[in-house]
């Protein structure tokens, strides 16, 4: 009963095998082999257009590196606060970047509004020297908050991003996620919306450690190359960082993996939205479930050996669930089982 | 008959198996897992000290986290002016450091000497806030030209660093061809010859993707975890990364490895040196040979099916190969024949 | 009639006298002459303490200094949204930090307040790698709107801060402003109020190109040569910048020119106040003014020769007016009377 | 008698008069003054070309913004092993490219030669992720050994960098001297000879503190508006700053200053060339002159109230002398005197 983060499972059997089936023969280091050169085919197939990719092996380098090529170092990037860019990578941004600023935006459920992003830009002075340079904008699908923006909802952002000069940065760690619970196509879900940089993980939903940078914008990623090296995420035995996205993207495995973690995490909330005291923050959309429960019923589900996060302290208490490309039905039922059996004895007591 | 570089091998079987006996239930992500734990144990048995360690999956992230570990970036490094740091890494240690500055000094054989290390450190002045200032002293060992640095060396070179305040960093992205060519222990290599961190390599020598910044300079370390996730080097699925160092230090593996491949030079540098025209540049002490051919053996080679790194054109055309771990005995004696029969013919015509 | 800010006045008679007597023989660059001494001596008197002092040229050089020797690139700075460093440096704080991450804070007339700086406090992981780490505290006195920080007040946030492990700045390009408006000593408004390193502005009031990174926590300030240097903020002929800096201090005028600017933005904003439409955003307790007015008023004043900016467009209309050390009563009076005009032109209409 | 540097000199009396006659009403701030827009118009006239210039106050920030705007982080820079940016800036250009790298050159009198350009190029690999990209050819002139490039010679070293896709750079902290010590036109020593951007000094030469940087290629300028204020470096009151240049720049006052220290120079090279034992090391072709003498020449110089700079211990000593657009003849004939009488006293030990 592990709903720490999508982050302690492991890897999908298929994705090992790939990775054990790589390792034949010589091959030309640094990305210059064959699995990375069907890769970059399979996820243009994906994405049904021609676009230019980096593998690379964390969220954070995928994220970064995209940023970087859509903003110079006295850009700004509008993003939600809650982004992971913007509160879980320790500065990356910065880094990549040489500087730029990421100008925080609110809005429910994870989401950046239409009117919010309108808002922030219309206080933007182009040219101005004294402030930071619109330069991207960042949406993070499915959201941090287990939400996932609609084709259309995208389309609107970038459409806003664009008219004001913006580059459109999606940040994909759950890309998968999103792709699943919406239905839709990925390319109606990226570059038919203006989304103009990907950072499609792979990692969270089935991959040992493995990522890329797609560019549907492909001047945007004349000096990624330079950039990616210097970050030191240029893997010379790149085929096994490669191998690793060959999998995840044959035979649907990516799609499939999603699904059944999307699955998961609504057969738990299901559940959880039963219980008495325990209500669902945001709607569950994806693979992450944001629940505030009595105290009692936490620390019950823990006892009982349940792993998730406490978000925020307190009675009730804010917790998070994170199911996976792997959760057993069985653990997501004796999770559900337990909340409502403590919460039984409390209502007794 | 690949001999372009060690990165195109493939890995060890048994680093292989690992990664696969790794994918067994959830464990905790970003290095909190067991197998992240065991290994900086056994690093610590392998080095006789208590060192602190991080996973990284590059040499370039290895080594720029410690380069900017020791730097400020008003700092200056002091490197061999061939070191792959200064040479082959695209700025990384800049861009890690915030700008620091590497001095490039000359040696033969592609190693600093204490002559020359002792007039660069005269000229420097510290406290003038002009110049950068003295920081650290880089070593890579075994070498950029295939020799390597004996522990006597590295002693003399770090007390020199040491009595101007420096600290000493050791590339050791072949570390282990190093220590299985002088026959000495880890740590009589390294900290007891005043080596305060080491990039300590693996992806070289049969790991997929994996390294090791090991300070034994603990202090030093301080900050290295901020470094690390803001540089996208923090790996979620860690255990994956660790399960490969784990393999790398079991039974012996690293040491044999090298020793494999130390010998395949040793092999194919005793044949290429009766060769008509074909000069080793550099002692032969680890796995990489410099050879200085005539054009026509040069070619012969090519057109036989062996591949190597033509370092500069013209006649005799300067060369690198790079033995590996699993470099085959076979595979080198074909080379010298083909080498030996392109002279045959060359002197006949 | 120009109130578009105390930048667009020019300098003191006294301190332009003192920068041509300055011009007398030979004398030791960077800061190795006898006037740089005196201003270091003459700080420490008017802040009674032993502190470390670098002149700049520029606020922003001064303030990013300052941010720099306390936040690592992995730091946070906690700071008003609308605080300087935040909205118009272009990104200055990142650079000279090496990319660490203001952290906006809200707060009524420009002033954080403890309970907000204390629930952004609450919400940061002291030693989380994913999240950057909480470093500086910054206050802007005068504020940004116009208002000031009582010491009080200042004693309260620093205390907060400290209590948290954090450094705490304070922008003070118009602290003179502020201390003449409160009427503390120097002392009392910094350091005795827990402010660990002070951008001491002059510029704006009455110097050419002078400010002062005036370091109350001398620790801090180790680096900060390197630091200046490399920004290019060391001066080779510093007589010129400390001889502003020696007569700003020099009977007093640092204080009278300030008072003069406050005084007659209050004489400003009492006359505004009773002009019908027109209001007062925020309390007038320095130099600027932040006023409401009717269109049609902002339009007659600019056409009667009045120079402001227009903050926000509408009807409404946002405005800011700026006084300054040599502002004339008479320009103020007549302002004033345009508006006067304006709004009853437009009354009668 | 101080010839310690040009830095010690005061500033020319017209400059001071320009600084105090530009303290008249209100300006617009930032540079959207007169004075600024008139500096703009005669640096086009003096260049004889349309050209983008930016004042600053330093020479190390003028040069170090002219080398970010040609060189992304990922750039080499090409200049000599002796030029300023490399030695004598603590970083800085390091600072402003964010991380780009210096490749120092060898080269007799402080020059780089075509042929050493040539090779380094050479060595160089476009489009090669794991090295730093030539970006840039940076020129000093007159050069930091006091010698000077004449117009051809920059013509076939600008010919060169072109050639390879270089920009070319001139730092010309002493660019009057070269001019005033060539005779020709500003134009023929940069544009018209290659040069695509020159930091135009002025502080050692008489202003206080007062430099642009000048865009001969205009496409370079673009994004200088944005890093001169992020770098602190924009002014506010800037009417003080650019008053200055336009001093500098009337009545052909540059040019007569440097002649001056020029002529000072030449004065004091005569007189110590015919004393015994004193070695000019460099020809003397602006205002520095490196002097290798006894060291009882020096410790005499010393005595008598010789201000210099001792370069290297040792008996003979290496020192520098550098003389001013105000050097007094009559201290250059009593320095000759101290070292002939110091000569004849030691030779009549």
């Amino acid at each position: 009963m592990n709903f720490a983060s999508d982050n302690t499972s492991g890897a999908s059997p298929e994705i090992i095998a790939a990775v054990s089936a790589a390792n034949t023969g010589a091959a030309m280091p640094y990305g210059a082999d064959d699995i990375t050169a069907r890769v970059a085919q399979r996820l243009n197939e994906v994405f049904e257009t021609q676009a230019v990719s980096y593998p690379v092996a964390t969220g954070t380098a995928a994220n970064s590196l995209a940023l970087a090529a859509g903003t110079p170092p006295w850009g700004a990037v509008y993003c939600h606060g809650d982004s992971h860019i913007n509160r879980d990578e320790c500065g990356a941004p910065e880094l990549f970047t040489g500087g730029a600023k990421l100008v925080p935006l609110e809005g429910d459920d994870g989401k950046v509004t239409p009117a919010v992003l309108e808002a922030a830009l219309a206080g933007a002075k182009p040219g101005f020297v004294h402030q930071v340079q619109p330069a991207m904008l960042s949406l993070t699908n499915a959201t941090e908050a287990g939400t996932v923006y609609t084709p259309d909802e995208v389309a609107e952002l970038a459409g806003i991003a664009h008219a004001h000069g913006l580059k459109v940065h999606m940040d994909g760690a759950r890309f998968a996620n999103a792709a699943a619970s919406l239905g839709c196509t990925p390319a109606e879900l990226t570059w038919k919306a203006g989304v103009d940089v990907l950072a499609f993980g792979a990692t969270k939903n089935g991959a040992l450690a493995a990522e890329a940078v797609v560019f549907f914008d492909r001047e945007l990623a004349e000096n990624v190359g330079y950039r990616r090296k210097r970050a030191g995420h240029l893997f010379s035995k790149m085929r096994f960082l490669s191998a690793q996205l060959e999998a995840y993207l044959s035979d649907g495995l990516w799609l499939a993996n999603a699904s059944h973690a999307n699955a998961m995490a609504a057969r738990l909330a299901a559940g959880l939205s039963h219980v008495p005291g325990c209500r669902l923050v945001h709607p569950v959309q994806a693979n992450e479930l944001f629940v505030e429960m009595p105290a009692a019923t936490a620390d019950a589900l823990s006892d009982g050996g349940c792993v998730f996060y406490r978000w925020k302290p307190g009675d009730p208490v804010s917790t998070r669930f994170v199911t996976s490309f792997n959760s057993d039905p069985a653990d997501v039922d004796r999770a559900v089982k337990l909340a409502r059996s403590a919460a039984g004895q409390s209502a007794a007591e």
